[in-house]
């Protein structure tokens, strides 16, 4: 056997280290869709017992050796294996910043807030949570500093490096200023244009076998492998697994027959792009997705761009009858396109349209950079939010439930996260401009329910390009333009202003 | 934080190899039950990266000198720790035996000598599996020499310690001597008395769904806890996991009402001795069950004797009615009884009743040992097989598929493994009149469904107990009496013999 390169050796032990994350990957399906619910305790245990491996092998001493030396050779390095070399470094640097008591008192402290966040709730009242999310947002700014440090960073930027790699703050700001600015106008337009032309209520109950059915033909259709994936009931949506098996859950409610499609349509997103990671670097640091935004960005052009489109809604409009056995008016296409396009103002992120949306990211982008700095103590987080609220949204919420307490990220936290979700939104919008002018006859197929073409440039100008790049170049590389908000403002434009541009072009 | 000791470190090392083992466990069941049929590359690369980390771990030199200061200060140890510190050492040896080369040489000749098995049975031919078997048996012999060795045992016995830990040949030669001596008769006394008494047919169809809820409810009665386990529908019957995390499945036949039920309780009997293994030891090596031997004692007593007993079978009658929907007289008790307890000379060990099972291992136990040994080539293997068929069993096999290619476990390289059924067998004997003398209630508890007695009984005895004796050492400290064929041989002729000696005290 000839002697295996210091860059040999590490692709043999990052195979190992995609195996184990592998392994844990359907451990935690497993947990989440089939586990018996008293065992929580073994599962605990065997994932901790994976987790710490993972980690050994990243902080081991032989891996810091063999990154010098590969480093030290890496002039004879072909174009991929350098950007995984780089990837392997960062991983390992993100190991080894945190020393492993600081790992336990975050662990510690944020399962702690965890139970706090659900206490609070229950109570309706942040006040509960305070002294535990305190002791988070202590603990995660020392991460923070520790990270800082090592990649010479801001201590914001260190932490959102893990969900947007190459993206520091001040890109972030260049990407929602723009939108911060033209939004609420926007929506008060899209408003007074949904009051001239009200719609019709879809009712009824639709069992949740008959939106199983719906959602696989559509999962079908797009391109989901079910050899090579699951797609199961669960009480939370969510994407699980490795490429060659990604495993998809929905949550179905009888009483809406678009909730748990939609949720699906989001899963697929991820799932479709997992699948599509560079075969030939399926085990190794760069053959993995481009972090959260790029997750994010496939997710929410099926479900918000694609999946709300004039196209789509023709195509999927005879499967809603044909599964659901229903029609009539409610059902008509332009009703349903209109319902799915509804804008409305709330304080729920989580079930905001396109356009509100992003108002409830740059809220929480502004609050925890604040909270982050010290600028804004966590007692008075309460106030700030519900002040922001009333400014940005138009509204206060009626409770913390309905504001501060909505999201557990924090409590977990999980700190740099939020801009990920309004980035992803940005890098959609741009992705989708670009298909259009590459694949003039994208609306045809779409209608036809054909998704192969849709799928195909993903694959090759995204997909395919795993972490070979950060996120800026890779959008760069993707649509041949520099990473900008105004394609996803121009999309937002011709869908919702009372004045578009050019709205047949947008697709809407 | 206090120093811990060699034996104390040991027992953290071990703890994570029962975290690890836990992982392959739901990596094997999902695998088996729920993973996307494309998706078996993807996980044999988990599977095989967690097993060598468990090899390497139990071989690593950091190990052995724990090992070795750990038995330095034995003397310190209680008893507990003393039997895990033994079994430590055992896991250890076998681990370390083989050179990395010849596990390797073994898993290559034994995925093509399984490969080459399914082929073989296409064929109707063993002459097709002959050069492949010859590599496994070669390759099995260096195995047991280099085990014999270290463990000073005869090559066969050193295999066989794997499955039945304590148990020489020798002792299970003088298992299955009376056994043989005996059985040949008991088999012919058996016949004539069911020719004299013929039984109804009993023929449907039973729905698997109906199946699969009758199963549940009996798993139920017998203890079987769903919140810490699961039971679900695969193409072969088998139990898996680990105490706190339970999974069962059955293969149900829409024309068989009982081979579901009976591999379910089968399966039951395994599980329940893993869920009573020793709360405190359960990650320790000590604190797992006590081989093949042991567990199929618990599989055979709840499949052979206790779900096929009088008692049992009045029991079941209205559940079969109530899950069934069937009445008249096939489905009467006595019927019933008589179609379960059915004696039939066969080819097939594993369609075979608890009578001629016996025989069927026997000729397994010789003709196993004659090619470990040497004294029998592989391509004589068939007409061997043919020969002691006839003088055995009574019968030729009418094809290879009948006889010598029936089972996979040669071709896996599993040998000594046979005799772990027929010890088995002999053990769950020796339980059964146990407790049928400490508990003469017995019979009245199971005719009235309640388990809690028998489950109590076995938990204290044997399931508790753990890997802390050897197998005949454990029998004699739950049955207060050594190891001997004689009660399992009692209750056989009370069941099936013309003059049996006490048929009522049986429980037959």
């Amino acid at each position: 056997m000839a002697t295996l390169t210091p860059y040999q050796q590490l692709e043999q032990e990052f195979r190992r280290l995609h195996a184990f994350r592998g392994a844990l990957a359907v451990l935690r399906w497993d947990a989440a869709v089939t586990m018996p619910r008293g065992s929580a305790d073994v599962r605990g245990e065997q994932l901790a017992a994976l987790e710490l491996e993972c980690h050994a092998l990243l902080a081991s001493p032989r891996l810091a050796r063999l990154l010098e030396r590969a480093q030290a050779g890496a002039v004879t390095l072909e174009d991929w294996q350098s950007a995984n070399l780089r990837e392997m470094r960062r991983l390992r640097d993100h190991a080894v910043a945190m020393p492993p008591s600081l790992i336990a008192r975050l662990a510690r402290a944020v399962a702690q807030a965890e139970a706090r966040w659900r206490e609070a709730r229950e109570h309706n009242d942040f006040g509960v949570l305070v002294p535990q999310l305190e002791e988070v947002v202590r603990l995660v700014r020392s991460r923070a500093e520790l990270l800082a440090q090592r990649f010479s960073l801001d201590p914001w930027d260190a932490l959102a490096d893990e969900f947007t790699p190459g993206l520091l703050s001040r890109d972030i700001d260049a990407l929602f200023t723009p939108l911060s600015r033209r939004l609420p106008a926007l929506v008060t337009e899209a408003l007074e244009r949904q009051a001239e032309r009200p719609v019709l209520a879809i009712e009824g109950r639709f069992a949740p076998g008959r939106q199983r059915a719906l959602c696989t033909e559509v999962m079908k259709a797009l391109g989901f492998p079910f050899d090579r994936g699951r797609f199961d009931d669960c009480d939370h949506a969510f994407t699980e697994g490795v490429p060659g098996d990604i495993r998809v859950t929905a949550s179905f409610n009888p009483r809406d027959p678009f909730q748990g499609l939609l949720g699906a349509l989001h899963e697929t997103g991820q799932a479709l792009y997992d699948l599509g990671l560079p075969a030939a670097w399926v085990d190794q640091p760069v053959g993995q997705d481009r972090g959260m935004a790029l997750e994010e960005s496939q997710s929410l052009l099926l479900e918000m761009i694609v999946g709300r489109s004039r196209a789509f809604v023709a195509w999927l409009r005879p499967l809603l009858e044909k599964h659901y056995d229903v029609s009539g008016p409610p059902w008509s296409e332009d009703n349903l396109y209109a319902c799915l396009n509804r804008v409305a103002r709330g304080p729920n992120r989580s079930e905001a349209d396109e356009l509100t949306y992003q108002t409830h990211i740059v809220l929480r982008y502004e609050l925890e950079r604040r909270l982050l700095s010290g600028r804004l103590a966590v007692r008075e987080l309460r106030d700030a939010w519900n002040d922001l609220s009333a400014q940005r949204l138009g509204l206060v919420p009626v409770s913390d439930v309905e504001g501060c307490l909505q999201d557990i990220h924090w409590a977990t936290g999980a700190f740099g996260h939020f801009p990920s979700y309004g980035v992803g939104a940005v890098i959609a919008g741009q992705l989708w401009e670009a298909i259009r002018e590459q694949e003039p006859g994208i609306d045809e197929e779409i209608r036809a329910g054909r998704f192969a073409c849709l799928l195909d440039w993903l694959r090759q100008r995204v997909h395919a390009q795993g972490a070979r790049f950060g996120v800026p170049e890779l959008v760069r590389h993707a649509t041949g333009r520099a990473l900008s908000a105004a394609p996803f403002l121009r999309y937002l434009e011709r869908k919702y202003s009372s004045d578009p541009p050019d709205r047949a072009a947008a697709g809407a």
